[in-house]
Parts: C-alpha cells; structure tokens; sequence
C-alpha cells in the first residue's frame, strides 16, 4: 500500500489484480511486474520528500533495495505509531473478533466433548479445527496446542500423537480466524478428579488471572497489570515457573500491540484488546494456564471470551 | 540461532527453552528474557569483529535496534547465500518432500470423489484439508485453492462459498506439509464433458507445462525455462492471460529459491527442487492452470508430483 496526504494506491501483480478490484475499497489498484522495483519507481513520482515505511513489517534487504532507489527521497522507518493505530479497536473490529471468539467456543466444547483417557492429542486438536471451520473459521489462529499430562509444562506445545491418560492436566489454546481477526483462549481440563496438587496449581493461577483482569482499566500501565499476576504466583511460591508475559494485544495480527508484560510501561486505553494468561509450568509434573481476552472499557474491562475458568473434569465419558 | 566458527547457539524463550532442549539437535540452547536485547548483548561478548545477518529474514526495526546496541561490530546482511544453500535438496529432504506429496496424493483424490455441481467450493477444501491431516499431515502449505467456474481466473482465489456448477473448470491447488517441508501441486478438473474451448485452453496449458520440464536440467537458465512455457503461450494467442512466473522453489518454504521468472538468469542446478506451473486466466470466461513440482537430475529432471495431468471430468456421480 502507498498512501499519499490525497490518495490510496494497493499495489499488486497480476495474480491478485481481479481479486483486488473486488475486495480493496478506497484504493486505486496497480498492478506491478517486479514488486520491489516497480514499487520503487511508483514512489519516486509521487511529489513527497519523506517515505515513511512500515520497520516492522519490511525486511532489512527490501529496505536497503528500495533505499538504493529512491535516491532522492528521505526513508522514515513508522515503528510504534502503526501499532498504536491498531491496538484501540473499533466496533465493527470488536465484532468480528467476538464472531471469532464465538466460533473458538464452539472448538472447546467439540474438545470437551471428544477428549478422554486413550485419545491423542492431535486426534482432538482436529477434530476442535473442523467444528471451527465447519462454522465459518477463516482459520486458525495459530496451530491448536493440546498439551497433556508432563508435556502440559512446555507452554507452548502443538497437539502430538500422545495419547491423553486418565488423571492428567491438559492443556487447551486454540483461536479461530473471522474476516481477519483473531480470537485466543487457553482452558486447562483435567481428566476425571483432579489431584490435590493440581487443585492447588489451579487456583493459583486463577486467583492470579481474575486479579489480573480486576487491575485492567485505563490509564494503569501494562507492566502493572502483569505484576498483579506475577506477584501472586511468586508470592504463592511458584514465580519461577511463570516465566512467559502475562498477555498480549490480538486484533488482525494474534500477538500485536499492547504486550502485557514488565517491559511494557505504557498505560492501557479504551478499546484495546489483549489476552491475561498467566500459567504455572512444572517441568516433569505438569502446567495450567487460564486465558480469556478483555476489552478495555471507559471504567475497567468488559472479559470478551466465554468459557467457564473453573477447574473442569472432562472425559468422564470415556 | 547465533552460529560462530567453532559453536552453535538456539536462543529462545521459556516457553520453548525444555522443547527445544529435546528437538534442537547440535546446538547449545540459551533462554533470553528480552529477545534483542538479550541477544544483542550475547554477540556482543562473542570476539567476532563481523556479524552477519539474514536480510531477508530481519525487519528493518530489529536490524536497526541490533546495530544500534552492537557499536563495535560491523553487521553484514547474508541475502543469496542462504537460499542458495537451501534450494538444493539432499536426500532426507526429498523424501521429505516426496512424504508431503504423498499427502498432497491423498488430498487431490479425496477432492476428486467430493466435488461435483452444487457442492460449495469450501467444502471440497475442507475434506481435502481433513484427509490430509488425517494421513499425518503437519498443516497445509497454504490455504487450499478452489476456483471454479469464472472464479478460475483469478489464479490465487481461496476456496469460497460459491458452489461449483456443471460444465465448469475448476482449479484445484493444494500443498501438505511433513516434517517442515511442504508440497505443491495444481490440477485443473472439468465438471462434466469439457467444451471445445476448455478443451483447448486446457491443451495449451499442458503443452507448455510440458515443454518446460522437457527444458529442465543443470546449467540451463532459469529464465530460459520460464520462456519456453511463455512463448508456446504467447503464439497459442494466449500470452497476455499468463501473468505469474513459471514456477518457485519448494523447501522449508513453500516459496523459495529459484524463481522460474524471466527476470531470473541464473542456471538451475542438480538437486533443485521447484514447481513448473504455467497458466490461462481470461477473465470471465475461467483459467486453467497445471503445476507439478520437479527435481532437477544430472541429467534433467524427475517429475516428483504423482497426479497424471491430462483433463480429467469429475462430479458425474452426482
């Protein structure tokens, strides 16, 4: 995309220029034969001194490429102000993220209705992927993590052909695409009764996830609202097993702006969505992690995810 | 990763620190808080003077912050160098990549016993896609192409809600991945008895994919083999409805080293590893596009995609 102060140009090749037409309103369609090139010399008749580029999203090559062709012009990398733009969500955008939040419910209760002691992981991970899709999922959001028993400590495992056992934690994370936007949610089950142990971990990390999400509200910095989550974990004594940030914005892109993590020292605002999952990782024992999104509102948060996050005994069936 | 004369580092995260330690064979796992910063600051205690990086790989913004916190080091952007060692294959590869075809098999015939008049083009996707991961597929190489009736012009047209119609081309496009590496293969279905038209379009298609992977062997130019497709097009009368290049590289990327284009000069070399892939699209009439994926020979090339090519009439049955 090339936006000038008066006009919107897409530029593409002739694969998409059909396609185009038909879906990119407000732009005037070009079409290129070397993109890089033809870009080049597209930008180097517009009038303007200064090309601003999106830092984040090009490559340091296509960067020194277009450089060495625009000569005359003045290359400003817009890093955090895109990001920005795109962190505060308006309605039409909360809309197709809640359709996308709706079709991942329908995922977890295809999954709490398939996953039991003997199943593969990966056998519920596709079957939750086609209730999704069968309902209108443009996607996934990323591939589904079903991460059962000791692999339910790696925080981001994909769903393998381990068979689930009885008694297990498991791990569930899934979203699903809608027009572009992303949902995200992880639900921990545990398979038939839960331990002592794996009561207690739960607990924690769902005291430290609703204190979490209790903290959100405009004006409060990111990095705050994850020390309300890490706080407690580490005063509950398992700090050093929550070693991931406590959430992040989703939106077009499923980890954009704000990162809800001790780096981050920007305050919250109206309209932004973000993800608070904190989690307890126990190599060899096992792992919780307890994930909705929130929507900030003018007075604190609305939680925009469905799912019940209390502790749920699943598989009983099997 | 951080690779040096004498040792190889995998720095990472805590998510992924305990899986990486079980799956990154060779290297020396390292868990970083801040992933620039943390690396930045782990170059910089290493003693080389020169640092190389992938350019085509890095952003711009992470470029820029890693120069900024490296000030004795020079950074130097590696660009061909990479993806001309990725694009000859090795025999692991291949049969990695033959795997990913085999899926791909599974998928076409899948598709061919779904698809017929009245059906929604989605849902042929979606069979497809479940067949293919049934069979141990890792994901899809890209979202499935369906394209059928006058939707068959636009070469990139995902699968819709459309519903296929009697006597219609349909272009089928889908790759599965295995183990990393991805396949890629079009075949172009008749709904049906194939019009004199189609049947022409189609047999022009085939000669020109044909011709060129007659072309293919070490030491011819990439760009030579784009012609020979392009030019048996271009006198058929057809040329300016074939605007994409020939063909791509295929690896751990479904888009990679060489481009079969005419703007590629270099020659092709054994072990290669790209799609052959010429096309028609008029727009509202259809297209008609034929893909294969080959493997250059010592002395020419091995045609790896199994599906035969000549015009097949599918949906009878319903």
């Amino acid at each position: 995309m090339v936006i000038t102060k008066s006009r919107s140009f897409f530029l593409t090749d002739s694969r998409y220029t059909e396609q185009a037409s038909k879906e990119v309103k407000g732009f005037t369609i070009k079409q290129y034969k070397k993109q890089v090139e033809d870009t080049a010399a597209f930008i180097k008749r517009l009038k303007s001194k200064y090309v601003g580029f999106e830092g984040k999203g090009l490559t340091y090559d296509v960067y020194d490429r277009l450089k060495g062709m625009l000569s005359g012009k003045r290359l400003r990398p817009i890093l955090d102000e895109i990001d920005r733009i795109r962190s505060r969500k308006d309605t039409e955008e909360i809309e197709k993220i809640k359709k996308a939040i709706r079709l991942g419910s329908a995922g977890f209760r295809t999954g709490m209705n398939c996953i039991g002691a003997g199943i593969p992981e990966r056998d519920v991970a596709l079957k939750i992927e086609m209730a999704m899709k069968k309902r209108g999922a443009q996607g996934l959001s990323f591939d589904i993590i079903i991460a059962s028993g000791k692999r339910s400590s790696l925080p981001h495992a994909k769903a393998s052909d381990e068979r689930i056992k009885k008694n297990e934690l498991v791990i569930v994370d899934l979203g699903a695409k809608y027009q572009g936007y992303h949902s995200d949610e992880t639900c921990t089950f545990v398979i038939g009764k839960p331990t002592r142990d794996q009561k207690k971990i739960y607990q924690i990390v769902k005291d430290a996830h609703d204190k979490a999400i209790d903290a959100v509200k405009p004006g409060v910095k990111a990095s705050s609202i994850d020390t309300v989550a890490r706080n407690f974990i580490k005063t509950a004594g398992y700090g050093k097993y929550f070693g991931h940030g406590t959430g992040h914005g989703v939106g077009l892109a499923i980890h954009e702006w704000p990162t809800i993590s001790p780096y981050n020292d920007n305050a919250v605002e109206e309209g932004m969505v973000f993800t608070i999952e904190p989690g307890i990782y126990i190599p060899n024992w096992g792992g919780v992690r307890i994930e909705d999104m929130v929507m900030v509102t003018k007075y604190g948060c609305e939680v925009l995810t469905e799912m019940s996050k209390e502790l749920k005994e699943v598989g009983s069936m099997q």
